[in-house]
């Protein structure tokens, strides 16, 4: 892959004092983006334009909310392009004979029960919200040139961090280390749900995906949390690679949910959280 | 300030493999905490577990939904002392007299209208958005040396992040340099939310505050978004300082709310992307 150009609308530039003189510095765009669900609002997020109906479907996708980019009819903008701030309400309407059900949401946010009793909190909701992730299938493994391979595309794939510093980045990589999906943006959970569903929108990824050519490396840039875990695993995705460390919690998902999860990448260095025998050729499959 | 101790169960350890043998890793604590307000549950977030009372009242400060400490009557955790998990659950209740109303959020992620028409999204929404957050009204200003003295007890505030490697920190320092807040979060929101909500409850900050020795500057590791400006301005913390980049729109917020912005500080030198005057001795303040 040729290294990119940042997309249109994801660099602005800002006065800036520096020095003690004032210049012009380029800066990463955030701006909110609401999705809507035929017409009823879902989520806020702030988000870098650009791919927003990967995000969208993405997005829903992790949530719950669809199990493919087939549930989904149209996705369309609000308002009328040209107009200051056009394109910050994205509507996402049904497909014909597939209602989006937004009640089916998995939201990590809201998977605490409601109650006005204490009883249930704690430990017992941090493992009905871990069971909730569905485990990774294929028993897909990454060897650790791939692995390198994967984090060497995810620094070529920052055409906006290079001019602002500003940018999360995200890569999803195939078996053969080709790079089928990249994506920049402010927030890490938006960089991760824009790869998720540009695959999505090419038939690579979702329940009834047909396109060949699945990803087996999610590469990310920063830390690996619980939500980036939840997302690979949500959409099958068997190998998580982090420039940094992971949590406690992404550490627990990973390994109920089969994502063999990788830290501190660096070269060929990295810690191994979780079913490294999806990264050494010499173990044996657990199941 | 002496360097910290970790919080108790701010770290966890996780087995690993390391170049090939089996080891344990020290990782950041992250799990769900639960907010609820009068039995009414408001929000949750994955923080790292360890001052969650400073961590709600600096969320609900931010939000809008209270005005200082003395909305609050008591918070207390779920469940009972002793028992795995608990501690994720925190409830809030209103002090007599006040009674604490979650409708009046600030919350960015619903400022948006509600509407099926598509007319009122875009520029006008961000407009609306960046209005509801006040204006900072101090004429306070923070020198160079203040504000490496602040980068320094940042760095010396992180002895989590010096175990883990997987957090984010964020201190509030006065006019002397001295360090009035300090915390490490899995979430860079979260961090500053737990300082905010420290000087609430010591009553330096808030709507009511009666003691002295106010934050003049917020250092923040990683990048500066468009929330944790709005939660600086929220607290009347005139200058916010990130070793990393800001966003558009954290400067947007931040050139009309009146906070300094600070980016990229790397000891004395820095990029200043909003209300120099702040930070320059020579210049004079334009109200």
């Amino acid at each position: 892959m040729d290294r990119p150009a940042a997309p249109a609308g994801a660099v602005a530039t800002r006065p800036v004092v520096r020095d003690g003189a004032e210049t012009v510095d380029a800066v990463a765009v955030e701006e909110p983006l609401e999705i809507r669900v035929d017409g009823d609002r879902i989520a806020t997020t702030m988000r870098t334009p650009g791919s927003d109906h990967d995000l969208a479907l993405g997005f829903l996708l992790a949530e719950g909310i669809i199990a493919g980019a087939e549930d989904v009819g149209s996705m369309f903008h609000c308002g009328r392009p040209g107009e200051e701030g056009y394109g910050n309400v994205l509507d996402v309407t049904s497909a014909g004979g597939h209602r989006i059900d937004p009640e089916r949401i998995l939201d990590s946010r809201r998977f605490l029960p409601v109650s006005s009793a204490c009883g249930v909190c704690g430990r017992e909701a941090i493992d009905r919200l871990l069971a909730r992730v569905p485990a990774v299938a294929s028993d897909a493994r990454a060897d650790r040139a791939l692995v390198v391979r994967a984090m060497d595309a995810l620094r070529r794939s920052q055409p906006v961090f290079e001019r602002t510093g500003g940018l999360h980045a995200a890569v999803l990589v195939g078996a053969g280390g080709e790079v089928l999906a990249a994506a920049e943006d402010v927030g890490r959970h938006n960089a991760v749900d824009k790869v998720v569903g540009a695959l999505l929108r090419q038939g690579v990824l979702g329940a009834r995906a047909t396109a060949s050519g699945r990803p087996v490396v999610l590469a990310v840039s920063g830390r690996a949390g619980f939500e980036i875990v939840q997302k690979a695993a949500v959409a099958g995705v068997p190998v998580v690679a982090s420039v940094s460390a992971p949590s406690s919690l992404a550490v627990d998902l990973a390994v109920r949910a089969g994502v063999a999860l990788l830290g501190f990448v660096r070269g060929e260095r990295m810690n191994v959280y979780a079913h490294a025998w999806r990264v050494d050729a010499t173990a044996s499959c657990p199941r």
